[in-house]
């Protein structure tokens, strides 16, 4: 009875008037006291109708006694004033509960082919809700969501790509008004192309929209009609078409208890703008005062695929919540706007997360015993017999270094994994991963990159505290009273060693820019989209009819890391295999001039470990005019000289050392006064060598060549060294076996082991800072440029501080001015 | 009489059977020969219609005939009959010729206030074309196009910021339906949220929006009935309010000859979507097979201002073009869409262009007269006395420099005024420039570019070929017999020359990351979008409810090139005022480095000019071993030597030189076996001194010292030097008055102009080349990150040319192998 209509009078209630066309009070009903909608109310029968709404107060009753009388019009109004009230159950002598007196069983829960949901069905009562209103948390509204009955296997590829909502649609009496495809965009209240809003129905894709709407466009009834819709699904089992009903949770929905008790119930039918029943009010609440415009101001589907995991899903999901809008008290519409957003395909998937877990708990396992190794390693190099404290600290430090890596290599693996998973699949078996592992995720990427800072901090302090001194083998000339020599060939060679001190195996900038050309301009960003499309070009070349999906942070640290490493990778190849064979190779530059100038580097970078350059010029002597200078390098240049390595007849000029106590106790002695100097850092580091202590310094300066000279020429009797080789599994391992128990070793060292002292040696950890620094930019920004420009400004940072504090030791060790470090 | 309805045969024409419902021919008529929709048709009155279409075809002649018995809905049908064939008029017997016969005179153009336009008009024909349909490129047409009778002065901020457009609307029969605002969207087919669609009449934002729909949605006729429109604009004078009727332009209009005659007759009324004239067909011709839907596949607004320019505009014009769109044989869809584009506001500027082409012109000459100046310089410094091809070719060179720097200072003050009028203007007196101006534009950049680029190749040439000498001032030991001077010292400096000499005074890297940080991250490109909004971050924070439009591409230039130049300034003053004081110096250092190690520096740029970096000791010697250049480091710190400057009391290192011709000829005479040397490149360079001629080579490296040495030392009697301070117009000049005939000149230089060979002087052409490139690579991209990395790689590339020749022309001039050069 949602017009005013007169019936007759029946029952306990008379008919109309005379005048057929105006409804008055009933004539002659004696328990009649109140007229609504032109119908006569036995109040006897119902009590009054509770609602806010003027518009329910007045059909409710009337609709309520039609119903009653087997109108079935009067049935379906009742039961849409129900879904108005957003399925008030427990407000007593509400819509809902009038209607559940006729409504009182839950249907069949069997699921009907579509042959059989025809008219014959809609004669019957609405089937509004799944089970039953009053029953929260029923056990068959469980079932109905874990249901196995729809068949189909969904995919990103091939046929099932997208799924299949069919809409009933009513008008206010109930009338159906027919099915429509819900791709074409009925459900979605934000205006859009329909291209776009059919995105939100293709699986495998997040689609989110949002928008406002104006109360005076909700306002009209043209543009709006109330209208209640039902969602089924259809599928095809043995060439039958069918239609699941697809159940529908009404957040708004209050239980007995008032609360809200979300997913509890599950309802059929909803609407999306209710322009009519709250247009007038019967009592101004605290709540609600003013005529207000009811809207679903979010509705989301979600999806659940069958632990089974072969594309088989549990029924859709849909929820929505309805908003108030509340409009003028003149009628004049107030300047709000109603933010509406549609929100769909939240996927739950499987456990997949297993596989990580478990190399994460034994490639961390590996790594600590890995640790435990390392530190004995430099123990032994550090010639430490007791554990102290800062074997502990060593030890926490590899530690950190080696989750980080273990970290990384994991959170890579397992987005990587994602990625192609995701992307890849033909049948849906992996769905992105859900909000908790989202959270582990980032607390793995956060200790993996803090882990990583900590590994690079102590590793730049570490190279600017080792030892080093530059050994100058060249003697006075013979003819030279003064006995001096020129200490210029030194300076070049530190000056040079402060050059290389932040040489990389590849240039920074450049990746940055690659990085940012590949995943901004080119587009491979695109992978990161939350749909199952492998094109890389969607977001560059996006027209307005496509729907763009968010990104997804696990994928964009997939596809970043990914063309990182690779840009990397290629950038270290093209560096190793043509751009230092072919054009310019820095540390053998540096070798063949600690030759040319006759000048060794002798480094300690633990107590009895470190690296030696030999650099003794094959002709003698490099001290001299440039006619002689080039007349050596000529000569040198025809083979006509003897070989350059330490050991007579080789070439190998580079070694790792380990030396003995005695050793390290000798040349400590001899360095105390520059140990002395150290300990009191002037302002300007490089000009403290000037001070009162400046010739003392000098002094021992000279005493450590003679030293060193003397230890490289076998002439100390009790300190003697011998060449070797390492043995493969100490070279593997980075460790040696062997004591320097009353001998020095020389390890041969083609691969240029003293590269460790610099960053040149640890492209692979700073590389890895970058990565996890890039990464973690854009996780909390979702901006790739950005990434890139704080990601160099930091590593600008790193080498500043390197250079800084490279140059200060330099100049410290080796007595050369600051000034000639340039 | 659009649908099928019997009239009285009145006239000469009898009226419907016997039975009322259905009409037959017509009976008893002796001229009847024809039943048209139910109407008998006399054809001696009118010959058949002529019409692919059924619909017209059969409407048309009862239309006609209805509105001859002055049937007022029957003349609005067939005049959307006229609308629907888009106003084919020179079609013999086209609806439009039918309806001609009654509107055969143009309407008032005086344009009526709205209080009239009324019913009263509604019930006289309908005004469907402004003046005449037959008379093609009518001037009242042209005239009302430059009416000047709107008085709202448009603006980008305050009131009249939007155009008020009022659509009347009508069914196919001519019922007026009301009248809608034009920013509801009601003209844009494209499905959109209506605050992006009513972005279309914001003054000022260019609206461009495209969309593809299927025929099947088209097809409906309850999405899409057709409906007529009428555009008027509303303004108020005097407070009342009144409509100007918007003309309307139908490209399809054909006139006489059958040739497009776009803009020619101007209409007033027009449809979006016919699904009904069209979708039955009379005849198959060649150019219309099937049924089709006609719909607007093209609708767009111009607005052109007033010269008098103060927000004043001439009417709107809306143009349309129409697009058939197949439909199956079968009336299945077949899968064509149908491309919709709406453009909205081609606006048309004023000649603010004027004040850049009087600069242009003005800059210009100045430039090519600077250019004369700069030549004769040029030619001074090169000693030349006969204008030869090479002083043309400088000419050149100077001109197009000069007139890259002209270009680049018009176009960047011409887009930042356009950047600064577009977007901070209250009323509209400028616009964005036209494609006239654009493509004048492009054509400035693509020379200033080009001209840019040969400058900077040019100057890595010049600056890889000077003479360069490094004079040691070391005399041999007292004791030492063998009189031999270490070459050590003149590694180093050649060492450090070869690395300033790509030096920057800002860091490239940086500066590009910088700029995409503030040009993407932080959204400054949202300036250059074309609408009057001056928030910056439009493009980073856009919701779906806000309009994007496109870039302007002079608005791009002129926000790249002020964020480029703001932030190379900034990065340079930094560098200036606080970097090199206090951090970090290379050219000071270096000067220090040459004091200190007793070298001097002797360049020549050019033949007869040069700089001269006086790097002699103040201890008279360098060349010892470390205690005593601590010592001598020291006593210098503590101002106990003389001072550094070759005019003795001076510390003034830094010289600027012009020599006489006859030290010319000495140097040459000296440097003949080196020149013959360099003409002969081996393929490398740096071991070239180890071939036969390698003594003689060291021969001249020697004579040359000495000879060097001595003029220094005042000590040559025919060859003396004074050292003189610049004039100020000389140093403004960058020129010297005076000839050096007799002696050489050397100015004081505290400006160490000696960086003019480096690229550390040359900031300013490097700085505008790379803001060009990136520019250059934004205009054809509108990619800011790709035009940072492509101009990153190519200052890469200009860096490895510079190093590799600067190596080359180094080692091949001081001797000092390239293995020093490191």
């Amino acid at each position: 009875m949602p017009n005013a209509e007169c019936i007759e009078c029946t029952q306990s209630f008379t008919g109309p008037s005379a005048d057929n066309n105006v409804c008055s009070a009933c004539v002659g009903c004696g328990q009649c006291t109140f007229v609504g909608d032109g119908v006569c109310v036995n109040l006897t029968v119902t009590e009054n109708v509770n609602s806010d709404s003027a518009y329910i107060q007045q059909k409710a009753q009337a609709a309520f006694l039609g119903c009653q009388a087997k109108n079935i019009t009067a049935c379906q109004a009742l039961a849409n004033m129900c879904v108005m009230e957003t399925y008030a159950y427990y407000t007593s002598n509400s819509a809902c509960r009038l209607y559940s007196l006729f409504y009182n069983q839950p249907l069949s829960t069997t699921y009907t082919p579509i042959s059989t949901l025809n008219s014959a069905w809609l004669q019957n009562l609405p089937w509004i809700y799944i089970n039953s209103l009053g029953d929260v948390n029923n056990l068959a509204d469980v079932e109905i969501l874990t249901s196995t009955e729809i068949p189909t296997a969904f995919g990103f590829k091939g046929a099932n790509t997208v799924l299949d909502l069919v809409v009933f649609k009513y008008d206010v009496n109930g009338t159906f008004l027919g099915e429509e495809n819900a791709n074409t965009g009925i459900l979605q209240l934000c205006p859009d192309q329909v291209s776009r809003k059919s995105a939100a129905f293709v699986f495998g894709t997040s689609y989110a929209s949002s928008c406002t709407l104006t109360p005076t466009s909700l306002q009209s009834v043209s543009n709006y009609p109330v209208m209640f819709y039902e969602l089924n699904l259809r599928y095809t089992i043995n060439n039958e078409v069918r239609l699941f009903p697809v159940p529908v949770t009404v957040t708004n929905f209050r239980d007995a208890d008032g609360q809200s008790a979300e997913g509890s119930v599950l309802v059929r039918r909803f609407f999306l703008v209710d322009n009519l029943s709250r247009s007038t009010l019967t009592t101004t609440t605290s709540t609600q005062s003013t005529p207000a415009i009811r809207y679903a101001s979010s509705v989301s589907i979600s999806v659940t695929l069958q632990p089974v995991g072969n594309g088989l899903i549990h029924p859709p999901h849909l929820t929505i919540t309805y908003s108030d809008l509340n409009i003028g008290d003149n009628g004049v519409p107030v300047a709000t706007t109603a933010p509406v957003s549609t929100k769909n395909f939240e996927y739950h998937s499987g456990d997949c997360f297993m596989s990580s877990q478990i190399s994460l708990a034994v490639l961390g396992s590996l790594s600590v015993l890995y640790s435990f190794f390392e530190t004995g390693s430099w123990r032994r190099r550090q010639g430490l017999q007791v554990i102290d404290g800062t074997s502990l600290f060593m030890f926490i430090f590899y530690t950190l270094s080696n989750l980080a890596n273990v970290f990384f290599i994991v959170m890579f693996g397992f987005s990587a994994v994602t990625l192609i998973f995701y992307k890849g699949q033909t049948t849906v078996t992996h769905l992105l991963p859900d909000p908790f592992i989202n959270y582990l995720f980032l607390l793995f990427f956060a200790m993996a990159f803090a882990f990583k800072t900590v590994q690079i901090l102590v590793m730049i302090f570490m190279q600017s505290s080792m030892d080093i001194f530059l050994v100058d083998w060249e003697r006075p000339r013979v003819n030279d009273a003064e006995g001096k020599v020129s200490i210029w060939r030194t300076f070049f060679i530190a000056n040079e060693w402060n050059e290389i001190q932040t040489c990389r195996k590849l240039s920074v900038p450049l990746q940055l820019f690659l990085v940012v050309l590949f995943l901004e301009v080119i587009g491979f960003k695109s992978l990161a989209l939350e749909n199952p499309t492998t094109a890389i070009n969607t977001v560059v070349t996006s027209s307005s009819d496509l729907y763009i999906p968010p990104y997804n942070s696990i994928l964009r640290f997939a596809v970043a890391s990914l063309v990182y490493l690779v840009i990397a990778f290629i950038q270290v190849l093209y560096n190793i295999a043509i751009h230092e064979r072919f054009i310019h190779d820095q540390i053998r530059e540096f070798i063949d001039l600690c030759s040319v100038s006759n000048v060794s580097v002798f480094i300690l970078a633990h107590n009895h470990y470190g690296y030696y350059i030999h650099g003794r010029s094959v002709h003698g002597r490099a001290d001299t005019d440039m006619m002689q200078m080039n007349a050596m390098l000529k000569k040198e240049e025809e083979n006509l000289t003897s070989s350059r390595g330490l050991d007579p007849g080789t070439e190998q000029q580079t070694y790792e050392i380990a030396i003995p106590v005695k050793f390290r106790n000798q040349f400590d002695k001899i360095y105390q006064p520059l140990e002395l100097m150290r300990n009191q850092p002037a302002a300007r580091g490089g000009s403290s060598p000037m001070d009162s202590k400046s010739s003392e310094n000098v002094r021992a300066y000279s005493t450590m060549r003679n030293f060193l000279t003397a230890f490289l020429d076998h002439s100390l009797r009790d300190l003697d060294y011998f060449i070797k080789d390492k043995m493969f599994l100490e070279n593997l391992m980075d460790t040696e076996f062997r004591e320097p128990i009353e001998a020095a070793y020389f390890y041969n060292d083609p691969g240029n082991s003293f590269t460790n002292v610099l960053f040149y040696g640890n492209e692979f950890a700073l590389l890895l800072f970058e990565v996890l620094l890039f990464n973690i930019i854009d996780y909390s920004q979702q901006n790739f440029p950005l990434a890139a420009i704080l990601t160099y400004i930091c590593g600008q940072v790193l080498v500043f501080i390197r250079e800084f504090l490279g140059q200060q030791n330099l100049a410290t060790k080796t007595l050369v001015d600051k000034r000639f470090l340039v």
